[in-house]
């Protein structure tokens, strides 16, 4: 159960110290606190867990600073969507707002290879009007022969670079505790040039404890990827580990499956779950097409699979994505065949733009016909 | 290797007999004739099946009556697309067109019950102007002890309501080569009221000796769904079964894939690969909506998931939609959770167009862009 | 519900005549009526079906020539094993006992290819003390321009070497049901020189017009092979479309799942699931340990794949084996790399005996524990 | 490629110093030394990593200090086997041997709950004159609400109870790298009363950051469990995240795969790949049965299947059983519908010595069978 208290009412104001203690004398139930700083307004929520059939809405509604009662059920406690449940669905970062009604791009290069290559990167964004990215410095590899990633060493040029180029968040992943202070570092020394959104990969995605760490942080918001292998439910449950530590800013990513009964992709793509995610919780869903089909194949019309799943997601109402670029695919250090050109760039986003506009068009339908 | 004649030049002729004659005396090699009497012109082709590496397309060219060579690869001889192979990707029927560039719903009852509710269903498609429709009357069930279908008893009022309505096409699956037989003589005493295409189901994709059946008589068109527990090569090559006994009026249909990891769908959305068989094959490509979902569960926007997914397979290219409705979806007697009621019938069908526009914005885009 | 009669009551008798008059009038409940006629005895049962829930048991087992009640749950009516279930878990079939106690190995053939192959495997296996092979002369292949079997031309040839070696059950898959009336007249021609269990292979398990025609014969006992793509469950729920056509000489057979989690094994081999089927049904169980490994590969100890999958089925319990051999694999057209040499006949067949032997101890063990 | 040097050769000795110097010159070879500190005798191997095929087997053969050249193909340079490499398949820890020919059952807790209860267990082994057990401290959860484990406050007892009891090694999950190091302390503590094999869950398989934090201590060996969702291959990669970075006492553990296919099991049970894992690498192969069942369902026999799985793992060479036991299954905190009972211990160890007999007879007869 969760008590939305009144808006701006302190955690340590007198009613609500009050508040807390009258709630810890109730038998078998535990308090966690949860206390959002907004830029308007803050929020303070109270989370009792335990036995808690025994309370009654009404009977908690009438406690002095108790603004709304939600009743949980057992899944996705905080990140879930629960019946009479109005919380908000969005939240912003950088200046950009993530939300179950936004949508975001965020273009770039898989593996960060060489400086180069990170300015020609931003500079095609740039010119694109973009002001996301996605920059990889940690790489988890199958086998530890393989290229690992540039490391923290790239870090001070890929900030600076986007500082310079204009965009305000990348989306980088990390895949043990130290980086996240390592990208903080980095980014404290380039004056914080840019902002960061925490990437945790479809192989940690039941890494608990480096979801422990990075739900410890509010500074960054996280994407988290759906893990392979197990059932959608279990990732979503895998979210609310970064939410019951204290971080709500996460984004939901749907990556594909992988099964041979999506061959001839590299994933079996899964963005029909888009639409479900955003039924069940709270999250902004990200859709990666780079990863679920993993190849440059075409439809018999010449366009890219990459672009029609792209659009597939879109059509449904995804609200970011993730896409491989790369200036040489040919010469990519990590799954260059599925990146993009530079040069498709625009081309990709205007076909974003007609799947936006005609989920746009969908949902005016349906409100049109609902009436 | 696949030399296509002339336009017009028959299998009888003197020029071809000379040319038969000819093949027939080259080593190791097999020929069989496929001939296609269309309503402008007739078209042969003859295959040449075995050691046929020794041959070259230059030469097979200088034969007499050859107008085209196609060498094709293993894969899919009849269906596939092979290097330098333009024959056609569409047919028509009961002077419908089903293409690789075309749209075509086929709105309808996924089992049979009773005339009243033919007849409902049927009056709410032409008052939509829809000419297509799916009506099962054999149903495949996992259990022997559950309704089997109204089988061949209600052919005769399902039929005449078709020609009454102007309904021109009906899918209709068939479990058993007699069903074939059983559908024909249906027609016929109905005056040919309409037309059918028979469809095979996912359990029967592998049912070689069904396919023959239905691969040998060219009466009806024949729409073969994907196979669950296959990969999407072996159902191609399943397709090939209808084709390689003379049919070639062949749709293929995605349904989605059996396995837990689709959950809380019932089965797991495969529509990302409506580019995939269209880059492969001739074929166009169905979607089923209902059988992937499964469900009426929709997105927070209130959107059913069955519509998102229409509109994800649409604005990739579907060619046909096969969907579910019933006038009271709780008193059907299968698959009732996931109907559509008649009243949502010209809100599915103003979706369903929206994402269309969005297809034929995104073939115009990716023109001008490779232009 | 199912009413066993007494033994050797005939559903002829008055007796019987009234049961079924009475039992006629009972509301919205259908009788199907079952009689097995063994060496000994005769055995019928009648299967109340409907709305059961309102008969007690005790109710029925007062009704003049009732034995035994079985109150049935929904799944697998005819083969499941239900509450207080004491029907047999076996069946003989010329003279050769099938039960869940029993364990009988069919070496043979996957494919019949020639005279002099079908002889040499006859030969090999009369030398080897067995009277049990496997020969297919259907064989479904994914592609319709592979090797198709055989088919009837060589059944004589394959039956009267059967014969003359003493062979007195050849499992032989049939693909549809034309198979079944040839089989029978071509062991006619040969005067029933040997018998046929007839096999339906994966392709078919949800081939249910097929299933129909199978179990409406009693002649020949039928091997139904576990579908894959679909769950366990579904299988069994096949088997049942056997059963409640009337025959119930059915044995269930493990042949591993398709999925690439299994590799590099063809198949993920299933054989933990001996035990499983053998709890939820009377069927008798049948591994299949070539089509699951699929490859001669074999472990450190230079032991065949194969063969420790096999001991692995039979440690548990399996029941039958159905294994691959050829004088030739390298020339086999079907399956050849699986295949094990007639010379590794005799090591195979005392492979098998030592796991069989460590079963029985094991279940001797049990018992003396649960004392 | 790798250089075995010959016995007890330093790596600081003068010939191997000649050696690395001029192995340093080669082009485009980085160089990894792992040295081996046996009771008898020092082993040292020089990895060659890169563009070794310039060179040739019998030129490093050639050099100073050299006793055997393997040359590695890329999939599992360290832990695979290679052509013509006899390179050991066992170590020994705590004064028991874990080797590829060798069998050592762990039967413990799945999770410490409480101080009686690891008495209890403890007691239990060592009547059963057992020596390993597994108790879990740190127990990832699917939600973050689960209980997570009673961690390392009950290391203490849990070593002191093992020392007291005669226990020698405790297999025990960590999922950070923390915990290796707070294993270490409570054992140092207890006056390193027992010792621990570090167990890395399904969940961690591809944690690679996990991985090599355990590869770079050589005090604890490790069981690494198969990945689910990705396949053998790249769990098998996984293992050598933890050889290259120095630490080659891997297990490998088999523990069934996530896939409704294997229902009604928890998980499908994969031991058919016991000899496979075998056969590709040095790894001693671990199953675990009790998460593979995840039930107490049993055959007809009344054999529990957790014992049937068991036994086929055993019966084609699996060297190691990972199986929970709980005093009061209904009260265990986690998992306790797959325990056994502390009675069922005797006869459990019974039944394993059954299939591990059959095991040996087939390596017997294998052997006669070759010669």
């Amino acid at each position: 159960m969760i008590l939305i208290l009144k808006p701006n009412l302190s955690p340590d104001s007198l009613e609500c110290q009050k508040l807390l203690n009258h709630l810890s004398s109730l038998p078998n139930i535990e308090l966690r606190i949860h206390h959002e700083q907004g830029i308007e307004q803050s929020l303070t929520e109270i989370h009792l867990i335990g036995h808690t059939a025994a309370l009654t809405v009404e009977e908690m509604k009438r406690l002095p600073g108790v603004g709304q009662v939600v009743r949980v059920s057992e899944r996705y406690r905080v990140l879930g969507r629960h019946n009479g449940d109005h919380r908000p669905t969005h939240f912003t970062y950088q200046g950009i707002r993530f939300s179950q009604d936004s949508l975001n791009v965020f273009a770039g290069l898989c593996a960060v290879d060489t400086r180069e290559n990170v300015e020609l990167m931003m500079r095609a964004l740039r010119d694109n009007e973009q002001v996301c990215t996605r920059m990889g410095a940690y790489k988890p590899r199958t086998s530890p022969y393989s290229f690992q990633g540039r490391g923290k060493g790239c870090l001070p040029y890929v900030f600076e670079l986007a500082g310079k180029y204009g965009i305000k968040v990348i989306a980088m992943e990390v895949t043990h505790e130290s980086h996240i202070e390592e990208i903080h570092e980095a980014l404290n020394i380039t004056g914080n040039a840019t902002g960061v959104m925490l990437q945790i990969g479809t192989r940690n995605t039941q890494n608990f404890e480096l979801l422990k760490s990075a739900g410890r942080q509010q500074e960054f918001p996280i994407l988290l990827k759906r893990g392979f292998g197990i059932n959608l439910d279990e990732s979503l449950h895998a979210a609310e580990y970064l939410a019951s530590e204290g971080n709500r800013k996460v984004i939901f990513g749907l990556r594909g499956m992988k099964t041979n009964i999506g061959d001839p992709h590299r994933n079996f793509v899964d963005f029909a779950h888009v639409s479900v995610v955003k039924q069940l919780t709270h999250m902004p869903v990200c859709i990666d097409p780079s990863h679920s089909v993993g190849t440059r194949s075409s439809g018999p019309e010449g366009i890219l699979d990459i672009m029609h799943v792209t659009a597939q997601g879109i059509v449904a109402g995804a609200n970011m994505v993730l896409v491989d670029f790369h200036p040489e695919p040919a010469r990519a250090l990590v799954d260059g065949p599925q990146a993009l050109l530079l040069k498709e760039l625009p081309y990709f986003l205007e076909d974003v733009q007609i799947a936006w506009e005609a989920y746009e068009k969908r949902i005016a339908l349906n409100r049109r016909y609902l009436n």
